[in-house]
């Protein structure tokens, strides 16, 4: 028997028939996350309901040396998700318990399943919300948010993931149930927390979170500005951030974007806009009265042709709806098109929107730009029609060229996605093979074995045991011939 | 030869002389840091000017299995800088150059010598400061801040020095130099940074440092509040936190306090409170405005007899004077004391507050207070008198008794001093030894060999090299004879 048929055989006699699918046609409809240019069938799903049952197929794992890659709700878009031919995919969809809601404590633990937005509306009803929201808030889970450090629109003023997580149960990849921080804020020791969020399921899965909860705003203002081209609502943008206002987001959307965005759910942007920004303002109403009225004249100074601001919750809404279908709204228009996700020094928007709108022009690929623009994070969607021959690589070359472009203006390869398996081939345009190698100890700590989640966020992967600073030879995996899939 | 010598040998000939201390009286005066109850003196110490000296010195440390131990300016309160016998003491101080002031950036990039005060005072001129404040902050050195991950008042509302640390440049105890992060936050790849800060040194010498820049606000409000007791004080702090919003600081002070700190400088308290609270407001204008109106009846409906807005910058430096030598000025009121460093709920202030004075009754010790309450951070100063046989001990006793009280409340063993040499005994107070042995991956992951600061934060070193979650033996040093010093 196969190490993998071993696997299934002990999992059988642990948990219950629904909880192991090893038909292939149940199988396929896990072959992707989010990223569906690729594509893996598993060898193995399971389902686990909670975190003793996590540990044990971990820890069978462990013992048969079979690799396993975690999924949340598999909304992931750089396929950190993506599953192993040879290995088990841990759906954690069933660890779906919100654990308590301690709102004295601005605490909520909940299993890694709950759906980010369920915080929220569990935490309402105490006067607090969980800050950090993907657009893909209303499905995407907080263990996949934990694996990725997910950011959202209102990241730009509360912080990533990693700034609202202070305590983690998981499991390593040695099959142990372990406990990092709790609910204080900076406990002694190392932060493993910090270094776990983030880590992409190469550390191990989550199996219950402990997260910050942020007191519901008295007031909230979300403003609309309408600007001729996206160089004027970058040069706007630069200027809310230089006048030493935080707003709760800066949203930038481009000509290509809007256009999706009204075909998709009729938002209403300013008719004949080339670019929208949505400036959000929220606090005490004392406060964002104050912030309201240093930044409307700004939004004006810099080109805006019409500011609007939401009058009640459903215009709020509204605008809201029209950035977070942005996205999938852009296949209205397009076939089929490419996220990227890269990040720039805010004071370099307006020439790297510039540089973009170029490479577009000069390819004939049209590009729409969708994005955080208050903490520089891009997501240009490069469009492509699939059926066109040639047409996806071609695509393809835009879109690195976009995250060169990023990394030249002293950016980074992502914002918020992820490197998974997408983006570990950028990664040495942003760290040098010893900076890789160090960040590789902490893998090789905790996963000696190279099983968890193999192939995703690291170019080449270290063969753990070596002497630090030496060269590294095949992976262990690939040795064993099981890595081939990549 | 032993290591020692053979390391002294092979660093004289690449430093000057003045930069290997090898002479029993000037070694001396690095016996300890700001915790004088530890006192060993080291077997060598040294001073590299960059970043190259000191990666040569720890990699011949590495050849030879010589112990290093970091320090910077020396004013830690947590032993984290006691040298070791055996071992070399690396002191950074003359590392002190500001290396860029990126104010479009927010960032600073700065040498580890450099003190925390001249961060600001560079970043002044540019409209900007760096936010983490210890009471230290005009001697104590960046790097040691990075070690410790130093707090300060104004942490309340800016968070700890993780939260301002982009990008570091460090010699692991391999003595390899190696880059993490940069100017962005939030880089793909493990948060590496986010584990090294705090790391007291186990993980290798901080060479370079990116911190963040913080807008200097447009107004300042000094709040000072007279209360007849801890437990009003600690009210109204709930009160204020509970109502929403975010002082830049918070810090109370109790009656031994206050008497102390206006025996030293005058400081010109409410006469007859039993305790303060200083409150700060800061931000746009018109915002500390509507937070002075809401904060100000909180305090007065909890019981503050007398309400005091400093009208200049001097009255505001005259307030903050009376908090910030509070620790020395008790040193004219009790011969000797222990400056103990906890934290708490901030729900459980009232009741730690009555407990820890039920203590300093029953054994007739007294204790002095001195906190930043808004984070639940304690300072319980327990004074004593060495030359009274048994004193130093009782005292011992009733800051041991502090902690426990601490962790009773859910709470932890330090908040922003550090485990250092002192508390590494308290740390299975907190957690489990699975725990420990999963933070201590890290450290045989970075410092397999138990050089970096070895007798440090852990109570009991894991043998590095044995599978995750066996039992450890010995410390390789130990069984080498040479850390019989601790």
């Amino acid at each position: 028997m196969n190490p993998l048929q071993e696997l299934t055989t002990r999992l059988r006699g642990l948990l219950s028939p629904a909880q192991v699918i090893t038909d292939r046609q149940q199988l396929r409809t896990y072959e992707c996350d989010g990223l569906a240019q690729y594509r893996v069938i598993p060898g193995l799903v399971v389902l686990p309901h909670d975190a003793a049952q996590c540990a044990a197929i971990v820890g069978h794992c462990a013992e048969l040396g079979v690799p396993f890659v975690a999924r949340g709700s598999g909304t992931g878009l750089s396929g950190g998700a993506l599953p192993h031919a040879a290995g088990v995919l841990i759906v954690t969809a069933q660890m779906r318990s919100i654990v308590e809601v301690a709102a004295a404590d601005e605490r909520a633990i909940v299993e890694p399943g709950v759906i980010n937005l369920d915080v929220t509306k569990a935490a309402r009803p105490h006067g607090y919300y969980y800050a950090p929201d993907p657009s893909s808030q209303q499905i995407c889970s907080i263990g996949g948010n934990v694996a990725e450090n997910s950011g959202g629109a209102h990241c730009l003023k509360y912080g990533f993931t990693t700034n609202h997580v202070t305590g983690l149960e998981l499991v390593t990849p040695q099959g142990e149930l372990v406990s990092l921080g709790g609910r204080a804020p900076d406990p002694p020791g190392y932060d493993l927390i910090g270094a776990f969020v983030g880590s992409e399921g190469t550390l191990g899965i989550t199996t219950q979170v402990t997260v910050r909860l942020t007191r519901s705003p008295e007031a909230v203002c979300t403003v609309l500005a309408g600007y001729v081209g996206a160089k004027e609502a970058g040069n706007a943008t630069s200027a809310v951030i230089a006048a030493g206002v935080v707003p709760a987001a800066i949203e930038m959307m481009d000509a290509l974007a809007i256009e999706a965005a009204e075909a998709a759910v009729h938002c209403g942007y300013p008719a004949g806009a080339g670019a929208v920004l949505i400036v959000e303002l929220d606090g005490p109403a004392a406060e964002v009265d104050a912030q309201f009225a240093r930044v409307e004249p700004l939004l004006r100074e810099h080109g805006a042709f019409e500011v609007r601001v939401a009058r009640d919750e459903a215009e709020r809404a509204l605008i809201w709806k029209g950035r977070k279908s942005a996205f999938a709204a852009v296949g209205r228009i397009s076939p089929d098109y490419i996220v990227q996700d890269g990040v720039i020094p805010r004071t370099a928007l307006p020439e790297v929107l510039r540089r973009i709108a170029l490479l577009s022009q000069e390819h004939g690929v049209r590009v729409a730009n969708v994005f955080h623009a208050g903490d520089g994070n891009l997501h240009p969607l490069v469009l492509f029609d699939d059926a066109v021959p040639g047409a996806a690589a071609h695509a393809e070359e835009v879109s690195a060229a976009i995250l060169d472009l990023c990394i030249e203006h002293g950016g980074s390869i992502t914002g918020e996605h992820g490197v998974g398996m997408d983006k570990a081939k950028h990664m040495p345009l942003m760290y040098t093979s010893d900076d890789l190698d160090t960040m590789q100890l902490l893998r090789c700590a905790f996963d000696p074995a190279g099983i968890a989640n193999p192939g995703k966020v690291f170019p080449t992967p270290r063969l753990c045991g070596e002497a630090p600073g030496r060269r590294k030879g095949a992976h262990p995996l690939q040795e064993a011939g099981i890595a081939e899939v990549f």
